[in-house]
């Protein structure tokens, strides 16, 4: 709808379009409502959701006011897709982890068990034709789905005793969610999905012997420290994990075109300020949670990731012939980005951390 | 400068602001002129400068009309500095790289030997205090600076001659720019600087020895391919290479706050898209030079970047020392989140990538 025809629909004349155009804009701004899957504010995804909803208000220049809500006020964190698929709000923050009972596809646009970092999802969606196939899987839900932010690279997580071997992984008993799961699952781990408040109680019962969240930032503030002293990396079962942004079809149709522009980019702005934050507080946490915490930082033996990279493969090959056209497709753009990512990436930004780890005098 | 302050000045009385809003609003638009340090439209920094016109236009609604200039329509590539700072132009978009000859500090928020990558680059800026130091740079020239793109990590370059030690490299004819330039002439390098074209030509007839430009990309597009075929990673000398937007201070004093939020998040905005396009491309010109240009691809000996590491030990003491009191700070700021990123990128992505890079079958 064109703001003359939204004017028009408000039953505002063509006369006051002009005469009274300060009121009439005012009665233009829409606004919005936007659910979240987290509480309010919580550090990470609740503050870049407030982020988002002031920045969209920002770039419309007023004419779109975001109002957020936290999980609960206005429907449980889990249930926002379904509030904006059916209009009960514009638009979520979430991640995509989040809807793989929908349809698995869904779990490609947020992490890959030895999948894309970070850079190179945004990559996939930008340069790859993700955004696309993205668009597509939501539309067939009433959404239109953006990415807006990555909290980066996860640990393997917490674990009682020290992993060795494939075989140390039988049966253990770990938290983890999304793609991650089926993959351990695999490995004969007993994976077990649950909050994680519910993982440090069930790490210090022994009802779990171990369990990934995030990142050194995010796990030390839940305390994940005082209960298992062997943190371990890198936790390839999510190479980055992204953040989405979802917004009613309906509403989104009918936005200006430059309104769309400034929902998508910022969106977009808000990627990078979201994942560095994660890269660098991690960082920070990470020194400390060694220093003043006695946590041990140790490699998950190749061995398993081996066994990991394998069991992926056999869930992607599962999804690229379940039957579901759509999914098979973004199954091979996925598998077609990567393989250029991992062709060149030794050649870049891989090959200068290597470079820049060698032994010299720098400062 | 307030909406309202603005509208009288521009001799627009209390009543016209609000009965006569729209030609009100009309007069209001600023008219803003781009120049580049690049030829309209040139494949990569010419396209983003062009995508970050359109993106300051469509968030600011309207209200800024960028339009852009190509090198020497309205000043040379190099003069875009100096005709911001002096009001020729509202903004530029150029690489930080470019004024070296102003304050050595500018070289680190565009590429820093054996330093950032570009996420981290971004994250120095946004996370790490880089930005603050950035801005209090180009105040002192009249300018208000953001990062809106990076052409990411570098080649070593085209050498006639395979390199096998640092005794290669000694009197080598090599082209080259920025603080790269000090770092490989402390390694004994005959360090030329000169544009794309000019590097295929000395190339070819012997003046050149080697050199390096971008990657794949950039470089097939020169056809360097066809001047030398040994083609050299990792470009430790450039890990990233930072675009930036700098705009004329008054101009940019006088906007009202919903327009400073709307160029610094089209800024913003265009980093990835920037990046992701580079690193997409170079991917793919890569498999190309290799399939069908019979290029070799060789990897820099640890040798030379041991060298190189310690040289930009060397380039960093001196600036540091060096008596500007600012650059020092600028130093002492990067070298404390580079420290934090290479302590912790081991476990993020770089650890991700060679994890990655370990046999198993996925597709």
């Amino acid at each position: 709808m064109k703001r003359r025809d939204f004017l028009k629909a408000a039953g505002v004349g063509a006369v006051a379009s002009t005469s009274l155009a300060a009121p009439a804009l005012a009665q233009g701004v829409r606004q919005w409502r936007m659910v979240t899957a987290w509480p309010r504010n919580l550090p990470g995804p609740g503050v870049a959701a407030q982020m988002l909803a002031d920045r969209i208000t920002a770039l419309s220049g007023g004419r779109i006011e975001v109002e957020l809500f936290g999980a609960g006020e206005v429907v449980p964190g889990p249930g926002v897709f379904e509030a904006v698929a059916e209009g009960t709000a514009e638009l979520y923050h979430a991640v995509p982890a989040y809807w793989g009972s929908k349809s698995k596809g869904f779990l490609l646009f947020g992490s890959q068990p030895l999948g894309l970092t970070a850079m190179e999802q945004h990559g996939w969606l930008l340069q790859g034709g993700g955004q696309e196939l993205y668009d597509e899987l939501y539309a067939g839900f009433g959404l239109k789905p953006f990415l807006c932010g990555n909290s980066g690279p996860q640990w393997f997580g917490w674990f009682r005793n020290e992993i060795n071997s494939l075989d140390d992984l039988r049966g253990l008993k770990y938290r983890t969610t999304g793609l991650n799961s089926e993959v351990c699952s695999r490995l004969g781990m007993a994976v077990e999905a649950m909050g994680g408040p519910a993982m440090f109680q069930a790490l210090q019962s022994g009802a779990l012997d171990a369990g990934e969240f995030i990142g050194p930032w995010s796990d030390s503030a839940l305390g994940l420290q005082q209960v298992a002293k062997n943190y371990y990396w890198p936790g390839v079962g999510e190479p980055s994990s992204a953040e989405e942004c979802a917004i009613n079809m309906s509403a989104y149709e009918e936005l200006e075109d430059d309104l769309k522009a400034a929902v998508s980019y910022a969106c977009e702005s808000l990627y990078n300020p979201v994942l560095t934050e994660y890269n660098t507080k991690h960082a920070l946490a990470l020194r400390e949670l060694v220093s003043e915490h006695g946590v041990q930082v140790k490699k998950v033996p190749d061995e398993i990731v081996v066994a990991m990279g394998n069991a992926m493969g056999e869930v992607l090959a599962d999804l690229r012939g379940g039957g579901d056209e759509l999914v098979t497709r973004i199954v091979e753009s996925f598998l077609d980005y990567r393989q250029l990512m991992v062709e060149y990436m030794p050649y870049a930004d891989s090959g200068q951390m290597i470079a820049r780890g060698l032994d010299y005098k720098y400062q």
